[in-house]
């Protein structure tokens, strides 16, 4: 896997860090790919970057063209089922960070301009 | 590992999405750890998200007080060096997004006031 590419500026970024239960009733990883299925045919949809670590802890970022693409997939029935079943049984926690990206950059950006990543 | 705690809105995420290559030449695992080390000692340093996939996929996300914090974190010496070797030897690709985080909930708030997260 790759990382998405930096989209033109101002974007949301949707970070989702949560911690897994022991929990492995099979619907999980179903329900997980369904969910990012279900995501890139919502309006404003962009990306999204997903990783899970051996020890239970994953992190998802996924990139919106604005606050209503997000408002609105909030409240997308599938979606909501599924929240709720991570509350209960799948997520021991969780944190979610809502942000406006101002900027980004990638490596091979720093390679075409010759900038270091400390100046991008 | 349990993810970090929401702050209080607004701070920074700085959101790193990198894909390894596959050289192992030690000095990877020890510089990660140092720069994790130096950048809890900045100014404005509020916490720290980490994930490695199977795949040599990584997100790294870290929370900061204010744009301040993030460029002299930037100009620190030994983060740049890293940043250098980064690009030349140990990502293969990576993406940065720098971003104001607005608002950040976690399971225990939505538990603590009923609030289902997608109301949160």
């Amino acid at each position: 896997m790759l990382p998405t590419p930096p989209f033109p500026t101002p974007y949301i970024a949707v970070i989702f860090v949560n911690q897994r239960t022991p929990v492995e009733d099979g619907a999980y990883g179903q329900t997980a790919d369904a969910m990012v299925e279900l995501a890139k045919q919502q309006p404003g949809y962009l990306g999204v970057d997903s990783v899970r670590g051996a020890d239970g802890l994953g992190i998802t970022v996924s990139y919106w063209a604005d606050e209503q693409s997000i408002i609105a997939w909030k409240n997308v029935g599938a979606h909501r089922a599924a929240q709720i079943a991570g509350m209960k049984r799948w997520y021991e926690a969780y944190t979610t960070h809502i942000a406006k990206v101002e900027r980004a950059y990638a490596l091979s950006d720093a390679a075409v301009t010759g900038k270091s990543p400390a100046e991008a």
